[in-house]
């Protein structure tokens, strides 16, 4: 009798998940770079399955791991956890029994039906500004994108935009512009039909965590110090110093919030590398703070993007983000400001902005 | 020659305006409660009609403003416009050649093909809890709702929401968890994936007002009346000041991000009528402020869910929310703390949040 109440429970719970599965979507996932950003996504998809299935109703699994010179290719897709199983037991990514070299971008798009393009590749805006192509590659075969790579958005936010929608799929951007402190999500949800007229951000947290110590009394060089021995800085520092990070982080945001058309040649950029010491002396009077913001503004005739170390008041509802925190806050018709602070600055924070993306995505 | 130039410009707009068209929804609104939210959403429609066309491709019209004891009913939907324009000629709502006596909800909602419904009928929560059925004859009826009326939403979130659910059309909040603050988007779109384990909430605008004022030196009689004086307080102040007003949206906010089950049973509430004297001098310190929190956490075995007056030190994310201002902090899992601060606290920010909720359930 026990034994046939267990055979109908195990009967019952089958039904459940099968009548369950109905709803679910299943979804092809390739991830291109595997550096920090990206082994916390695999291991954050991992980790979040039963809430995605349950509440989501999204089953993640991967295709294809690109790397350079070489991709891990499954021809039948695996759920993170079998990966990481996987590759647990070899000694490196190129040993698995998956590798495949010289397996490119163009082969993964192609081999698989299409999902999402999670882009976890490196930054390398700046002076050597990365194509935007690949990106375009994913749209034309019908994978959505969601990245943390700034560089092709820059360059080509407007095309990449019209391309995705015109193969009416969608490019999500939250790991580039701020990562887990929401800037283009709450202006695009939570802010519709509000004109934003004004946005000033504090973007960088190197920068901020440097000018939070040096508001304490600590001169730029032993900050900067300060920082690069806690691993704060990045290892070449100068796009965040010199304010270009912050520079991308807003081109983006307004051109995404506000609908406009902006180039970063439009952004007028200061950073925190030689600031006048009066302004450093100001930051350390009590009820001021230095910090270094990103400001959108069209409340003149002409519209200007800027990056500037500014004095804030104390009543300015940025004066409270010290440290390696972010913000940002928005200026808007008919909802007054509303400002976003916070948010995890790490490769886990920025893993969970592109999972964030993805659920949005299939909402 | 340049009449027939003219003719060939006219053609052109009215072809391009043909080919816009093709992709606008019109959207019939009924709109239930003519107050002071009611009427801001009115006026709020109209000025924002370009906007509404150009960037999200809906067109909004009135079919019904409800009123007590009948409604202005427009057989032929009307644009905001010229609602306001003909109620310009009239001395009363009443007076309208379009007030039909008697009209009620339902004959609204049968009498139009299927649109949004918005509730801006005053909240009487608290003892009288209202009834939520009229919300369910609106679903039943393939009708969308927003809301500004916590009420219903308090008494019956959950039969709402699977109800909306049930009838594949949307039940949207904004406007009942303190609208212009983004609160419940913020936790379902920018938070989406994470698990929230806390929430901590300046949700009463009144409230603040009052223990800011307390903070500066005031005592509580004096802060009280200065703020009705300014005509910051409701008519009866008692739902505010007890905290109920409070609870109610955390109730609401914490179900809706939490996805938990909470009754106002479960909600331990404390205002700020009788607080401790030693609490009120703290909050008078530098470096403290004494804040009505409404706070949720299941870091414990045991959730729970509290409203109380709670002293703030100067390193909390909302130490310098004061005045009306409201904020929200979420502690999620992989996103560490978020913080929304701002929005406009009254009529015409709460009619922001409402065609907010209109633009994305449309997205």
């Amino acid at each position: 009798m026990a034994n046939r109440h267990a055979f109908w429970m195990l009967r019952f719970t089958s039904w459940n998940r099968f009548h369950y599965n109905a709803r679910m979507k299943t979804v092809n996932i390739i991830l291109m770079g595997y550096g920090r950003v990206g082994q916390a996504f695999l291991r954050m998809a991992g980790e979040k399955r039963a809430l995605l299935e349950d509440r989501h109703d999204l089953h993640l699994q991967f295709s294809t791991i690109l790397e350079l010179r070489g991709a891990l290719h499954f021809p039948r897709p695996l759920s993170p956890d079998s990966i990481l199983k996987d590759l647990s037991l070899v000694q490196s990514f190129r040993m698995s029994q998956y590798w495949r070299p010289g397996f490119d971008l163009v082969s993964a798009l192609d081999k698989s039906a299409p999902g999402v393009l999670v882009d976890c590749t490196p930054s390398k805006a700046g002076n050597a500004m990365p194509e935007s192509g690949y990106l375009h590659q994913a749209f034309e075969r019908k994978w959505h994108v969601v990245t943390a790579n700034k560089g092709p958005l820059v360059a080509d936010l407007r095309g990449l935009v019209s391309k995705a929608k015109q193969n009416t799929v969608a490019l999500k951007i939250s790991g580039a512009t701020a990562a887990a402190l929401p800037t283009v999500d709450v202006g695009f949800y939570s802010l519709a039909g509000t004109r934003v007229y004004r946005i000033e951000g504090i973007l960088n947290g190197t920068t901020n965590y440097i000018l939070t110590r040096m508001s304490g009394g600590a001169d730029y060089r032993d900050a900067l110090k300060e920082a690069q021995e806690k691993g704060i800085t990045e290892p070449d520092p100068s796009l965040d110093l010199e304010g270009w990070d912050t520079a991308f982080k807003l081109l983006l945001i307004t051109n995404t919030v506000c609908d406009t058309d902006f180039t970063l040649d439009d952004v007028k950029v200061e950073g925190i590398m030689n600031m006048p010491g009066h302004l450093i002396r100001e930051g350390r009077e009590p009820h001021q703070a230095l910090k270094l913001l990103g400001i959108f503004s069209r409340e003149q005739e002409q519209p200007y993007l800027q990056v500037k170390p500014s004095i804030l008041d104390s009543a300015h509802p940025l004066f409270g983000v010290n440290d390696t925190n972010k913000g940002i806050t928005f200026f808007t018709d008919t909802m007054s400001t509303v400002t976003v602070t916070g948010g995890k600055s790490d490769p886990r924070g920025a893993a969970a902005a592109l999972l964030k993306d993805i659920i949005n995505i299939y909402r």
